[in-house]
């Protein structure tokens, strides 16, 4: 039994994961893609083996070839297709955000709530990375006692020119965000933005880097330190400090070389290599799911929640101030 | 289009097979199964959601519903299924060894060549390690210059009674003997091995740890040390020495922990935890060669080389002498 | 020619080195020392080989069997005696901090400027760590670009009862504060302090971890996470971040052992065994340059701007608020 | 009380001793120099501050302003200047080795036993090594359980004209010789040299790399892989592997920098680098011994064992045979 999956957005990572689907994981095809831009979803199509060409999202969400949904267009689009997938009773991985915004998020808490089963999983991959899996399993095993401080490393190579200070929060950060949440077990009630000296090597409009800190609803510190023209890699890292010990998470060793008068490790290049894996994890548990009738992955209130805590960070941003944040109550279809 | 695929031999390494076949590999599926232990072999199957049990590997291999050939039965069977296999005109994933003896390699050599296509791959799926593939790319990258000496570490917990001191060579240092192969480029020439003091954690029949020295064509020099009783992990690395740098693959590192005075590092328990996402990456591989039509991994000549080398071995081990090595000529199927 | 010290404070630090400079220091003796507790300085001289006991600090001071001081009593006394041994023309290395308050630190500058000459030395022996240097050469090689940001950990077993929240500002981060001036070659104009989730394993009148930000005049942020109770080891490290990449300071790696599953790598139990050859490495370049007439190491303005950022971070922890810093102007002695 | 050293042979390592001991060790001047080349000998002595050059070795040995000796000559001279100090009852630390052969140093082991207290110390110093020492610590401990095996990695840049394959065993691989009896605790009884393939970047005469392996009384393996035109670096590390686990010496790193998609460790450039702390660390404990009267470092019988296992090792590389080691009986001044 195959899960016949429609893929809405073809851009890069959409091209990556409707690649993963057809060829990479196991009981899953690509039946359908759209894309805004009809070429590019023919030519991704013709490269997936069998896979057509819907007129857009709400055709393909209706289809009765698709049986459930990929959405990976752009942000902006998240809550309307999503809201369409849950009137089609279709189940949808959601890349990350939910939405842009708390309101759009809310509204698919309500429509979730209202169709009274889980649909939606929000496409937080780094659940599935091997390195932050131990880190937590440390955690749950007590032998570094009770959380008391996250310190994490966020580092991009380069951005283009469109990137802006706010998608530091928006589409960087977010992972931290939703990291700090899984890890510690608890919602963000605060946080603060502090910029450090900026880098010559971004475009003007760009504070970069960016530091953060975010506090839990205890009390936990989880600061953040946001690169995004680190030049050197992709460096994603963090340490998780406990009353009796800490749970690090270096980059990844795999292997090494000496020459020259130095040991050399390689840092990854991009956020395709580091997390390559663990997106194909998080599709395998998806469909492998599905098989059985369940959503498995982060559910739209880890969705809300982090929308809206990079909600705040934004205003964070802007207002140099530290804000609060307030959250509905969290509906019983999501404890 | 499904790849079906038949499982003879469901013990532990089949089972792991014969399931990721089932739930993590795309574009296959287990359609039959069977084993010399009926039972078990029903229970497999029951686990894997449609594949039916064979009344005998014959029969498997003959099926209509059978695409391809999975062998996991014990090495003593494997030549003759291999055989069958090509016989029926079918693809095949033989688990190393090809055959225990290099006089039933040269004839699965010998009727492969007659059939005149590559059916037959083995399983060495340390090829398919990132951590190996890394030492490779920096090998062929030309930073550590023309190899010299290759130095592995194989390290098991702990072996059963049944385990013997000619086991060290045709169950274990076999996977170094491929590698080094892979590695170097050349076939090995020699073998010696050098007796260490013995663990009085082993079995009385058991010489533990072993020390073995091969030389490649060209005079390179692997050394392998490895010892089934460590007691402490499954520890697998190695150092390639070029004439200018060095390779190195170290144990995987993804989390790290501090507690007590000490930083941990874990270090795998089992092979199957060490080589699980090679092995899958194994099968991925081979299940896509054959959906293009093509035979991707190890051949039937890798599986004779390796086999005619720990041959060798085993005599080196009884004799304590250095043997050498002569190998039929290769056939052009394999070059 | 031996340089004869007086040793003032016959504590542990002072013990230890005074036992450094009458047995591991090249060109230098311990002639005399002193202490509020008599019976222990004498218990101390007793294992110096010829050490006499004075009867007091000035009287040690005013001996003509005294070359120069060493200060290693209480905080509070280090400003009266530091002023005594310039007005006595002798050369003084006095343990950190120069003064409690910066008002006493601008008069040992005023009389040191008076005397026209530099006899003091602050003991910041972290600049002697061959780590922190290395990571000081890498900024100054270029590698890294110029420096962004500053991370440090500094983390403590356990402190006793007598250890304040401001302690943690005046006698620990105040290590951090004077490299974080050394590192970036800037003063640090403002301090906020955040308080993390405090450990339960600490005394109640402490605030245990402790987190702050440090801004320096050009906007470099260096971030400090201190932990008194960290009950695991004593843990310090740093990572500074530059416009091209970081150089990094972990905890010394000398061996590893492997047993029982895991790797592991000690951490050092305390700061006399982290930093026990830094220590040696500044009384050694202390002693070596006296006999050349020169005064080696951190100088008195090191010892006030130090002073001057931890009376700001005190203040910032007890206000919640970002204290800013105006220094004096620096006198011409120490440019 | 300085203990005054006269020094016989002021080459690089000669030089490097003195210095150390006039400017680095406490408790020790240098009285008085020595050299074939008595131009060289005046230059290092015009900058040891007070030292004379003595006209010759003997004549030094003599001397009354010469409490203790340190040969740093060429191998050739060290048994006669080491014989002449136990004839004047000097104490004397000797380079490694004690003497090229095992008879000169059975001369000196009847000497010194005649005279019938220690004088004689070799300067085996990778001993006095922290990373040495823990894994020796971590043995003990008793975490690894019982030893069987060491390997060990020796690696030079590069090496000049002048350096034959028989010093690959007599100037290189003595400090593993050493290093083994030293951490087994066991003679070695055997010893077998494997000539691994050539680098083309050595000298035409010269074997390189080369890989011995040593036997000892019990049993334990002893590899060493040496290769002296490395060109990446100066690598020394080991690993020694017990019952119960292994305990490594890895290349100390103490910082790290990331910058163009790799974190780089830089790997010492030399030896002098590599153990310059250890040479001191050596010096220091001679001198503060002779000043208790003791005579503290590897003793006479520890110089004769490793010259008498590098001479088989001679034998060995030549002969290319396995030969076996027997010992005098061992006096019981070194029991």
């Amino acid at each position: 039994m195959t899960i016949r999956v429609g893929v809405i957005g073809t851009g890069q990572i959409g091209t990556d994961h409707a690649t993963k689907l057809a060829n990479a994981i196991s009981g899953s095809a690509v039946s359908a893609v759209t894309d805004v831009n009809r070429a590019r979803a023919e030519e991704v199509a013709a490269g997936l083996g069998g896979a057509r060409v819907a007129d857009d999202a709400l055709a393909l969400i209706r289809s009765d070839d698709v049986d459930a949904v990929l959405i990976t267009s752009i942000a902006e689009t998240h809550a309307a297709f999503t809201l369409a997938c849950i009137e089609a009773g279709k189940p949808v991985l959601c890349e990350k955000p939910l939405a842009p915004t708390s309101r759009e998020c809310e509204q698919v808490l309500a429509a979730e709530v209202a169709f009274g089963r889980r649909l939606v999983i929000v496409g937080y991959m780094r659940r599935y990375d091997p390195g932050y899996q131990s880190v937590k399993a440390t955690l749950e095993g007590g032998t570094i006692g009770e959380p008391l401080m996250l310190h994490s490393i966020h580092r991009n190579p380069t951005v283009p020119e469109t990137y802006t200070s706010s998608m530091t929060m928006t589409d960087s950060m977010i992972h931290e965000v939703d990291i700090s949440r899984w890890l510690l077990g608890e919602e963000i009630t605060a946080v603060q933005v502090i910029p450090p000296k900026r880098t010559p090597l971004a475009f003007d409009h760009l504070q970069d880097p960016q530091f953060a800190i975010f506090t839990t609803e205890s009390g936990i510190l989880s600061t953040v330190e946001f690169f995004a023209n680190s030049q050197y890699g992709y460096d994603v890292r963090c340490e998780l400090v406990g009353t009796l010990g800490t749970a690090a998470l270096p980059n990844p060793v795999t292997a090494s070389a000496s020459a020259a008068g130095v040991e050399v490790h390689p840092i990854p290049p991009s956020w395709r290599v580091r997390f390559g894996q663990a997106y194909t994890a998080e599709l395998q548990a998806w469909i492998a799911g599905l098989a059985r009738g369940e959503a498995v992955g982060p559910s739209a209130w880890e969705g809300y929640a982090a929308t809206k805590v990079v909600e705040a960070g934004v205003e964070a941003i802007s207002t140099g101030q530290r804000m609060t944040i307030e959250y509905i109550e969290k509906p019983a279809l999501y404890r």
